[in-house]
């Protein structure tokens, strides 16, 4: 298939503005992919808008014809929800979009507004991401369903908490001079272990924050970015996305996350390339253990070898394959439907150099994005490249 | 654009049914679109799910991979949200998917569990499909809104009461014999007139139902259909969709619905048909006014000329253009996230000639579905035709 440019990228700062609808925010992440692309709204032909807890956070659903007025287009304009995993799906009908000739720009990205809820409001409303019908009845919680399948994973391949505690501390390092990260605070590994625990093997700093944020991309077709002169050099030239059982329970082995290895091999073979050729990943961490989870469904590592890639410093700024040099979803921070494009703002800007972090990755030719929805029930990969 | 055959279609019964999920509703749906079709959830490569209220309902998001295991699918499965028209929505995706070669065979449809919600909630859920930041804050409800637009209109245009229960009347009559509608009762001038009000101009009969049900649709390519000897004699041969701004204090004229209009413009030239070509036609008559909303803006009548189409028998079962033959949302039931898919789903049995209202219009080979979100804010038409 051919490849869709990314003409544009934009994001809020993530952190917390309680007070700032999920509109307004959306509208100031759009805004900045208009001013990225050096366009103007009037070119886009569709909106896919990423939202998980409108609901919940502001009583509202239906937030296509929203995002859409937000960002001052007129067009087809649809609310995706795959949880954490909204913006992800939502770049991915995107480019669906463009490359079958339907479109030759749309805007893609999302919102969410959620430190206007109390936690514990937003944790139940985070519980939708999980089966309400039979996780949710038995009192599970996003730690608590991640942290089965940390403890699980200990118990088949080793690893504990200083393993998890490296992922938290590299994500953390990487945030420190990223201006749109909610925390631009280093942290060491007595900060990690000393932290009040949340759902054990997790304390504190293992858990992705409470965020509110936007993000937007503007995806258009080569055509149109030659005709319109649009400095674009990076494509997503493949995409992927799968499913899996939503209930932890219905699953053969907690440690494994095939719904991510599935999209992945797809977007892999939609790019032609494999996990070899990758140089630099932004990946779903929403607790440390998802870290090394996606690493090995991208199949970056074997299973079981990736908890102690970011120990080892493999997966560092300055390692052989720099994970999450936004901060990751630890550090940048979490607004779960703008999460996806956030990635793909992120990865775009290391590409083209204009990231805080890309000198790290100066050479870099291949990225890929891991946006993960529930415990990773949905998934999806986009791989970028600087094509130009 | 090459077409793309109606494989099967399912439908559960529409009604009450609290006690049922949104899952179990679908499983039913798909089950029955698979036997239609002759064919197994194996082929089933994308699931594209339409639900609108799950998260008021049943604490629930992330529906696509929920959606999808009930349906027997291992696939890239997404929730889609346009509010009532969120199954259009995600029939408009499966078609493009199948369109662009990306998919063979999707699963489109929807669920929506209702009357498990007191009426109370049910309507403040029903909300979040207005604009919460400005007109829920202003206490309005959706038989509020659309009230607004209908008084507007008959200031406009003229027409009262009676012509919208001539529009009540109708679809009543048409559900009569119609198994899978909330409603086989029909009703008079009397009962429609002298029903309670619930805002000025509607009464209990001009205002859809609360309901529970699901919808689920096989799309499948042209190609595939030949390769497995599918008898698949209905096409989707054009889709159009569009927006509008979600607040009615945001638009020109309330008695319009442009989105609607310009989603009926892209549908006909997708098709390559004009209005006049239409022999029969689904729409969203969610309150009887929105039924001649819907028909002017489809351009079957000029604007202000639809209040008494059914008065005067041009709509009715025997009329020239039969309109909403299933019941409509008013009598067949409306479960929000499930409408879109169900229109789709009687629609092709009408034109397939296994309706129990296919005499009407034996001789039908085009017609139309209008599925409507929130007060027209987005908007998805499909037309179907007769090909085999």
């Amino acid at each position: 298939m051919s490849d869709v440019r990314v003409a544009g990228v934009g994001m809020t700062p993530f952190g917390k503005s309680p007070e700032r609808t999920a509109r307004d925010l959306f509208a100031e992440a759009a805004g900045k992919a208009y001013d990225d692309a050096e366009l103007g709204p009037d070119v886009v032909e569709e909106v896919f808008f990423g939202n998980f807890m409108g609901e919940f956070a502001e009583t509202q659903g239906h937030q296509g014809p929203m995002a859409a007025k937000a960002a001052g287009v007129t067009a087809p304009a649809t609310r995706v929800d795959s949880a954490c995993a909204s913006s992800g799906a939502a770049v991915r009908m995107g480019i669906e979009r463009v490359r079958s000739g339907q479109a030759d720009v749309v805007l893609v990205g999302g919102a969410e507004r959620m430190t206007n809820l109390s936690t514990a409001d937003g944790t139940e409303a985070l519980g939708a991401a999980a089966d309400a019908l039979w996780e949710l009845r038995a009192g599970i919680t996003f730690p608590g369903a991640y942290s089965l399948m940390a403890n699980r994973y200990f118990h088949e391949y080793g690893g504990d908490r200083e393993d998890l505690a490296h992922i938290a501390i590299k994500n953390h390092a990487n945030a420190v001079n990223n201006d749109l990260a909610q925390f631009n605070k280093a942290i060491d590994m007595d900060d990690v272990l000393d932290a009040p625990t949340v759902c054990s093997p997790f304390g504190l700093f293992d858990c992705s924050p409470m965020s509110d944020g936007a993000s937007a991309i503007l995806l258009a077709s080569p055509e149109f970015v030659e005709e319109h002169g649009v400095d674009a050099p990076v494509a997503i030239t493949g995409t992927g996305q799968d499913s899996d059982n939503l209930a932890l329970h219905d699953r053969d082995d907690v440690t494994k996350t095939p719904a991510a290895k599935r999209a992945a091999e797809q977007a892999y073979a939609d790019a032609g390339i494999t996990s070899d050729d990758i140089d630099v990943a932004e990946v779903h961490d929403c607790f440390t253990i998802a870290e090394a989870l996606a690493l090995e469904s991208l199949g970056l590592y074997e299973h079981g070898e990736a908890i102690g890639a970011a120990r080892r410093g493999e997966t560092t700024i300055d390692g052989e394959l720099p994970v999450n040099l936004s901060g990751g979803l630890k550090a940048k921070g979490h607004p779960v439907g703008a999460t996806g494009g956030a990635q793909i703002s992120e990865l775009t800007k290391l590409l083209r150099g204009d990231h805080v972090n890309s000198d790290a990755v100066s050479d870099a030719e291949v990225g890929v994005t891991h946006n993960a929805g529930g415990t990773v029930a949905s998934c999806v990969v986009n791989v970028l490249e600087v094509v130009a």
